[in-house]
């Protein structure tokens, strides 16, 4: 029995991993849409969302069975819990993926700029940010998931520079308001990437040290 | 035993309808801060969110025990289950409401304009959503959720067409970018929240019905 429950929680691990690889290719996918100005790659983003869906009813599933063949406890229970949270976020992800895909789609219709410079950055921390959180999740580190944290307050920053910058541009050329605003929702969506990163890394911390990070009664970046 | 477990189960459905009522507050709160020009109301969101955010810990905890304790299975099981997600749908309600406040907040302070006609109504249908699928999961009312998945749609039409208002009113008059800007945060936030009653009412529907309504591999809408 424990031999198995073993088998069945590292098949869980394995599912949340590919999970977050299909989310993490489906940001990077959008992204390059964008800068790429690329609507055949946003499309593909858009077809490749049913395998994210899919796989979270997978994955909820495995966790049902976990929960009624095994009824585990304890830390094994709040393990699975967390896995079943981590798999929402991981969907969500791959909906934002869709909302910059979409934005990638029309910008690359209408757009006479280039996407701003801060896109592909803020896309490379989020997307570290996302491997880091899952990483931490399945091998139980937390100075990983800490890192995590951090790196939030810089997207929020970079989020508000980007909106900021933007407010600017159409202040001076208001006939590029359209193309401006994707920006600023791709901008956004990466934002709320980063944050749904966050919840995991909250997550783990949350499991391995039975604290409440998660709503900031403690606040791990002030230590 | 049995009866023990029942009542832990009301005990649930009590600190969800509670959840919701205070997720609902702020929607209403945060709107009529936009509306009315008030960053003191705005600051009251803000402040309550933590109460959000302590409820949310209460029925995550409330869920692990009855899983540990109770062990349940089968229709029991898949309730409790879908008791957490929801209780995570609510905490990000909450955090929709406490993004609006912020515009709200920042609207009143540069703002020389109304915000437009449709954030009113955009928000009635919103928080009707959220009470019909929270009644819904606590009535095990499918109905009620059928109909939520219908106002998903219109409140998706109402934020494209405040979008395209305000794109065309910031082409007609730069100066006011700023101020549309946080309208149409609002607008995005408003919808992100009808987005999260829709999940809370095929939540509902699947559980009930055991199909996954979720991912429109079978489309309710269409029935």
């Amino acid at each position: 029995m424990q031999r198995h429950f073993e088998q069945e929680i590292e098949k869980l691990k394995t599912l949340l991993i590919k999970m977050s690889s299909l989310a993490e290719d489906a940001i990077a996918k959008s992204i390059r849409a964008m800068l790429e100005k690329q609507p055949s790659i946003a499309q593909q983003v858009v077809d490749q969302d049913t395998a994210i869906n899919l796989m979270e009813v997978e994955i909820d599933q495995a966790v049902v069975d976990l929960l009624a063949l095994q009824q585990p406890v304890a830390t094994d229970l709040r393990f699975i819990l967390a896995a079943s949270k981590i798999n929402n976020d991981l969907e969500r992800i791959g909906d934002h993926a869709v909302n910059i895909a979409e934005s990638a789609r029309k910008f690359s219709e209408i757009s006479t700029i280039e996407p701003v410079v801060d896109i592909p950055q803020m896309s490379q921390i989020t997307k570290a940010m996302l491997r880091d959180s899952i990483d931490g999740f399945i091998h139980s580190n937390t100075a990983l998931c800490l890192a995590v944290l951090k790196n939030d307050d810089l997207i929020d920053e970079l989020n508000k520079k980007v909106v900021n910058e933007l407010v600017e541009a159409i202040r001076k050329n208001p006939k590029m308001v359209e193309e401006a605003l994707e920006i600023i929702r791709v901008s956004r969506n990466l934002e709320r990437v980063a944050d749904l990163a966050t919840n995991i890394a909250e997550e783990v911390i949350f499991i391995r040290e039975a604290r409440v990070v998660k709503h900031h009664l403690e606040d791990p970046k002030k230590k």
